[in-house]
């Protein structure tokens, strides 16, 4: 056995439906790529938790609180009055401020678009989703968009040293700080803060519009984005829109004290094994990371075995197999 | 003169920049094309006008309440203090509550898309533009996103009336009430409201992220789109980046009692000429519009009078005259 350390544990949240299933996937694939991970599972419960008002049980959160790194499956949250969505309680009580997504085209499957390879790094704490709504008189509602320096300092610091660490070049705050001064300001006033410790990296600003116009046009242009929560989501997903969809788009997220919970924004293996990997990166386990990203990669390109949400006929088992033979 | 009845006054901003200039095509090919139209025109001011607090002076103000209809040339608002931005100065003063793009791929026009073919309505007066924000302590800062009943009754009302009256069978409403249950959440109702006005028009929502992420997949599934104002900002700029650009997608702007004030988003005589074309259309001169529209998109898709801004190197004069041989 070649890893000489203690193995890492890594808490594993399969989810629900086809969750355990592609879950299955990716414990098989780190067996065979002999990564030295020892997964510590947690199913959803079937009763609320009083403890985190959700279906989420307290001992979950405890284990990646105490393992700092663990992987999710989809959950899809039960349909019922009283308790929190599992997505947004994971955020809340874990702190995930940044979530994270490498989007670039893959070799071998085709889209509109060939070229484009970026970072979406996103506000996961606050601006739109305070919420905090009121209905001030009949027919006139409000909604409370709130951004602190705290919460804008921490993205931007933790964008900027991605950038850094992983051999990128130029950090884009996007924002709508023409219209909204105060709240885009302070965000933008903040990574320009963060902007100036990092000299070797080039920092602009681009106006939410534009960007999203620009994206559409050549995305070949964007490097790191980072931005503000309900900018994140859209663009995002915009962003994953340009290489395929969700299902190919990994997904990490990064929490207080150094936790990284990576998760399948599609219950589809694909998307749940390329997580993995952001997951692995986040260990700096950078061979096996590249290793499984490669197979995964040299799969999907080959044509042989897709799974259904990528047009093919393939399996989960099936795909899984021809990962570990590519390994 | 083919004309019989009095002309229509419209009131025209040329604008600053090459406004004048493209303003000058306009007149020109709506001369030619015998378009019974008298302009009335009017330019930005060099002092604030204290009623308006602004550079546009109120008497602009005046005629476009008068002839209910205009056209509106690039207008870049003066740096400084104590004024207000000239475009949403228009937009306050004369209450125009909905932006409508058409957006569709241009014959002979080449971009990664050719088979866009859709509106985007946008609410022009509230969400997230009511300039509500402050400072609730030092690094908090919280803006607000208004919704009223009213407003969003207004838009939703003029989508469904534009997709019948215009032959389109279908209306999104774009929202996140997943998150914005309350302001969100109203816009739906009201749209569903009106929705249930127009039984033959099918109506459908769809979440903001989700519908950026098929506009850049697959835009040919989307009609007409209506959104509160940031949403519509948003996509209406990523759908003209589908089809080339601000610089081909025209722009129209509806206001209470009927008002339609037409402007290009760019300095470039393609917007500026479509956009007037939407005016047109507006005063219900089809024949007009289409034979106009015609032209414009023939020189395009011929390629050899192409201005600077779409590849070529035609002049504005060029440009205009390659139209008028078209008509
Ligand atoms: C489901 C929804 C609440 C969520 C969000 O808006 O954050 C989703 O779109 C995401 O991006 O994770
Ligand atoms: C310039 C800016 C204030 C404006 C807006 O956000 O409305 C522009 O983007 C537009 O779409 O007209």
């Amino acid at each position: 056995f070649s890893v000489a350390s203690a193995p890492i544990r890594a808490t594993l949240f399969p989810g629900d439906g086809i969750g355990p299933e592609i879950a299955e996937s990716v414990k098989t694939i780190f067996r065979e790529a002999e990564v030295p991970i020892e997964w510590e599972e947690h199913y959803v419960g079937d009763q609320i938790d009083p403890r985190t008002q959700s279906f989420l049980t307290w001992e979950s959160l405890e284990s990646v609180r105490q393992n700092k790194v663990g992987l999710k499956g989809p959950m899809a949250t039960p349909i019922g009055k009283g308790h929190r969505s599992l997505n947004l309680t994971l955020r809340k009580e874990l702190n995930l401020y940044a979530n994270v997504r490498p989007c670039y085209s893959l070799p071998g499957y085709k889209t509109r678009y060939d070229d484009v390879n970026l970072i979406t790094i996103r506000e996961n704490t606050e601006g739109e989703y305070s919420g905090l709504e009121h209905q001030v008189v009949r027919g006139v509602v409000e909604s409370l968009k709130i951004i602190t320096r705290q919460a804008s300092l921490r993205v931007a610091e933790y964008a900027f040293h991605y950038a850094k660490t992983h051999g990128r070049e130029r950090v884009s705050a996007i924002h709508k700080a023409n219209i909204m001064q105060k709240t885009d300001g302070l965000f933008l006033k903040c990574c320009r803060e963060v902007a100036e410790k990092y000299p070797e990296i080039t920092y602009e600003e681009v106006v939410i519009d534009n960007c999203c116009m620009m994206l559409v046009k050549n995305p070949a242009l964007f490097d790191v984005l980072v931005m503000p929560n309900l900018y994140g989501d859209i663009i995002s997903d915009l962003c994953a829109g340009l290489i395929g969809g969700l299902g190919l788009t990994p997904s990490c997220n990064i929490g207080e004290g150094g936790i990284a919970l990576a998760e399948a924004n599609l219950a589809n293996p694909t998307a749940l094994l390329l997580s993995a990997v952001t997951m692995l990166r986040h260990l700096e386990l950078y061979d096996k990371a590249d290793r499984i990203q490669d197979a995964i990669l040299n799969t999907i390109a080959e044509g042989k075995y897709r799974t259904a949400d990528l047009g093919g006929t393939a399996t989960t088992t099936d795909f899984t197999k021809a990962i570990c033979d590519h390994l």
